[in-house]
Parts: structure tokens; C-alpha cells; sequence
């Protein structure tokens, strides 16, 4: 059993560091239309969840997280860019994120295709140029790597436009399954490898740790899908039931809401497993888990 | 004075490469749509005059432009990625690019959108993956950097969102030279600086080399602005006028023609004397500067 208000209290300290790094790590320049924009929704709020399992994961293999910050940063400012893009007219056309009107709403469809874009090289740019130096080369180029893995093709793009694609369709499980896997598994993914390469982790424990965020991945996939079908817009600051209104197959609606339930117990289990049977002794981690299962199963 | 001849034919020898090259590094695989959308802009023609910079400064520093293959395509992937996403209805909405209907019509707005955002990341993995291994990390950290700055609020994004902001304005010299620098000549200070990293440049070299980019692509720009003025339809492939019709201020609008065309000579005579004063012997180079004035000139 966890001490749930120590979870809290770390996780917080984490959550706060991102926060303040992200603002440093981003000024108002010239021009500053792109600036404000990529800050107005770096700053609109959200768990933070992919950037600190970064963090908690360095800490867990080498006993810091300094030399991950500005990765996990970079992780958060991808995030970030999938969320402004899937929110424009011609993707999910969402006016609401957060509880804030999306990027488009608030400056305009070009700056938020722009501020998009600016995001990718922008965080690439940040792993580079604020990773402490002592940090070894391909170290960093496998970070960049995995980063760039998770933001093409062979992650959030991938997933995104099968997605896309399966709008007003009947699917089967084999499709359901490559979009959660590659729509939000690979961010994860990269989250906890980004954590692993800068804390120095072994290949064994690198691949421990992929299927560790592959599970975890797919568990906050269906978790979301049953808030979605059982929230209200105030509880999840994005519009509920969307899914549903473009007939986006869900887990829920392809499995029904008790399996959906069992799946992320399930799921969840097995990533708690892998942590005590590896002893990663994280609070954060498994507190991350447990608020998962608490709220939805 | 040149041999057109010889010119034309080792431009070609290059550009051939680029394409074999961008032909190859772009398989289709699942989800096809992606990478569909992804070759049609890439083999929809143009000149590749930033990757067959980038190899010919390889080969003019190295003897050899091998090391400089992968990055030449990935600097033409950008490259693509910003027509894509400036064609985009909510940009500059063109229907058509290099006389084919442009991403988004012959795929869709959304599959245009995330193959813009598509093409940044699998450019930095051609980098990554391609580069022979032979090449430092260091070199292959300064290319990606480099790469990220011309991508980003600090290049070709900076000058869009200028560009954009100055539509149906009265904007002054000092406007138009940031969008000239910015939306254009970083791309190629970026293509000629990845091809002086992996060749092995002296920093002396590179600082001549920056400048002879730099000057470059406000030639190149500005000689843009006057075709954009002189040209139809069929010659241009794309809607030629259309800066005037989008109230946008050009070198010409701003300076007159004449001007313009003056200002195309002096900074090619500069770019001239850049090569010829550092014994940088490129027939490539002297040719596709020698093109740019005897068409406009």
C-alpha cells in the first residue's frame, strides 16, 4: 500500500519543476505571436504524466532526475503539439482543451498549425541545448531518436491518421489495438525510454521498461475512453461523448464498459508486477496506477 | 565563365541522386495513406536546390559528398514539409504546387496536416539512421541542430508567421528583410551548413559559408518575387501573382522592379566573389547563381 499523500506531495514537486522549466525554457520573443501561442498551451495545465514518469523514471535507475528535465520538457512540448493539431478544424475540430479554448480559438488556425510545427524542432533544440554536457552523445541521440520514432509515423502520426481513417466505420480489435499502441502507447514509450537512456538504465532494464509503458499506455488509453463515455465537460475540461458523436470505435464500444473496466485492472496489474518484481521502488509510479484503477474500475 | 554544359549535367547527376535517394528512404508501408501522402509531395519535381547545395559544399570541402546524402534529402523533406503546410487553406491556400493540385487536394486537409508534421521527425531519423557511422556524433548533433533551428520560430516558422501578420499591410524595408532572412535564407545558410559540418569544415570556412548563404537566399527570394511578378501560370507551376492579389508586400512592391532586379545582381556578385576569393572552384555553384541573374537580369 501506498502513503497517498506522499504521492501526492512527489508528484507535485515534479509537476511544479516541468511547469516552472517549461516557462524558462520558452520566452516571448520576436516574433511573438509563435511564442505566445506555443506558451498559452504549454501553460494550459494537464497532469504532466508523460514528462514526470520521465523524471521518476531517471531518478529510479541513477538516483537523479536533473539530467532529465530538459528531455522530459521536450517530451511535454510534444504532447502539446499532437494536442493543438488534433484540435483543428480539419482533424478532431475541438474548441475546447482543458477547459480553455484550443490553440486555434484563442490565435488563429495558421498560428496553431505554426505553433505546431515550432514545437517538434523546438523541443529537439531543448534536449539539445540544455542536456548537461556531461550527459554522453549517444545518449542524447538516442533520446532524439526515440523522440522522433514517437512523433512520425511510427508513433502519434501513425496512430492518428488509422484513427482518422476509421471514423463512421465498424473496426475490429486488431485496428483498435494499433491505435491505441501508436496514438498514445509510443508517447509513453518514449516517456519512460527517454527516462531509461538518461539515467543510464541497461539494455535489459530498457526493454523491462518498454513493455512496462507499452501496458501502461494501452491501460490510460481505455481509461480515457470510459471517462469519456461517463464524464461530464466540467470533470474533463474537453468536450465528453466525442467519440461517440463521430463515431470513433472506442474500447467501450467495442468491448462494452465492464470489459473496458477489467482491461485496465488487468493492464494495470501487470505494470505494478513488473515494478515490485524489478524493484522499482517508486511511489509516483505506482500512484499513478492506482488513481487510474481507483476512478474508473 | 562556366560550361553550361558540364554544369547542367553535373547538377543533374546530383539532383538524380536526391530523388533515387528520397525515393528510397520513403518505403509505403501501414498505414499507407501516411506515407502516400508524404511521397506525393516529395516526388512532385522542383529543382532540389537545397540538397544539391548541401552535397556539392560536402564535396567542394571533402572531395567527397557520400557523408552528405541523408542529410541533403532530410533538408528537402523540410523543405517540403513547409510547402505543405503553407499551401493548407488556412496558409496561403493554394490548390496547386509545382502544377499538380497541391497535399491537400489530392489527399486531404487533415492527412496534409500530419504529413507536414510527419516529414520533420522522419527527417531527423533519415539523419540519425543513414548518416554512415564513420561520420562524429558531434557533426551529426550540429546537423540536427542546425536542422531544428531552420525549422523552427528561429527560421522558416519565424518568417511565415511575420509573413502571414503582414498581409494587407504597409510594412517597412526592415519587415521584408526579417521575412527574407527568416522564411527563406535560413533554409539554405541551414542546406549549405549540414553539407560544410559533414565535410569537415574549418570554423573559418563555415562563418564564409553562412554569409555566402545567407546573401544566397535573398537573391533567391527576391529573384522569387520578380518571377512571381513576370510569369504565367505555366511557367511558374504554381498561381503566379498571387502576393499582389494577397496584399502582400514583395522586394518588387516595395522597391520596383528594376530595383529588384539590381539587387539580384549585386548579392549574386557578392556570392561570386565568395567563391572565387576562397578558391571554392564549383561549377554547381557559379551555374545555379549564373541561372538565377541571366533569367531575371
Amino acid at each position: 500500500m501506498i502513503d497517498k499523500m506522499i504521492y501526492r506531495q512527489k508528484y507535485k514537486i515534479l509537476k511544479d519543476l516541468v511547469e516552472q522549466k517549461l516557462d524558462e525554457y520558452v520566452p516571448v520573443l520576436y516574433p511573438e505571436e509563435i511564442y505566445k501561442s506555443m506558451k498559452y498551451s504549454l501553460s494550459a495545465g494537464g497532469k504532466r504524466l508523460r514528462p514526470v514518469m520521465t523524471l521518476e523514471i531517471s531518478r529510479l535507475i541513477s538516483g537523479s532526475y536533473e539530467y532529465a528535465i530538459p528531455a522530459a520538457c521536450a517530451i511535454e512540448m510534444l504532447h502539446t503539439q499532437s494536442l493543438i493539431h488534433d484540435d483543428l478544424p480539419c482533424m478532431d475540430n475541438d474548441d475546447y482543451r482543458r477547459g480553455k479554448p484550443s490553440n486555434h480559438k484563442a490565435f488563429s488556425e495558421s498560428t496553431a498549425v505554426l505553433a505546431g510545427d515550432a514545437l517538434i524542432s523546438y523541443a529537439i533544440k531543448v534536449i539539445i541545448d540544455k542536456t548537461p554536457s556531461s550527459v554522453p552523445r549517444d545518449s542524447l541521440l538516442n533520446v532524439i531518436n526515440e523522440f522522433c520514432k514517437a512523433a512520425g509515423t511510427d508513433g502519434i502520426i501513425g496512430g492518428q491518421i488509422v484513427d482518422i481513417a476509421s471514423e463512421n466505420k465498424q473496426i475490429d480489435a486488431k485496428t483498435l489495438d494499433y491505435i491505441h499502441e501508436y496514438k498514445t502507447a509510443k508517447m509513453f514509450i518514449l516517456a519512460v525510454k527517454a527516462g531509461a537512456f538518461l539515467g543510464g538504465a541497461s539494455e535489459k532494464q530498457i526493454t523491462i521498461l518498454e513493455d512496462f509503458a507499452s501496458k501502461f499506455g494501452h491501460a490510460f488509453q481505455i481509461y480515457d475512453d470510459i471517462l469519456d463515455e461517463i464524464s461530464t465537460l466540467e470533470e474533463l475540461g474537453k468536450t465528453p461523448g466525442k467519440d461517440e458523436k463521430a463515431h470513433k470505435a472506442t474500447y467501450t464500444s467495442l468491448y462494452g464498459l465492464q470489459n473496458a473496466k477489467n482491461k485496465v485492472k488487468e493492464l494495470c496489474n501487470y505494470c505494478c508486477d513488473i515494478l515490485i518484481n524489478n524493484k522499482f521502488d517508486s511511489e509516483i509510479l505506482q500512484g499513478i496506477i492506482s488513481d487510474i484503477t481507483e476512478r474508473v474500475c
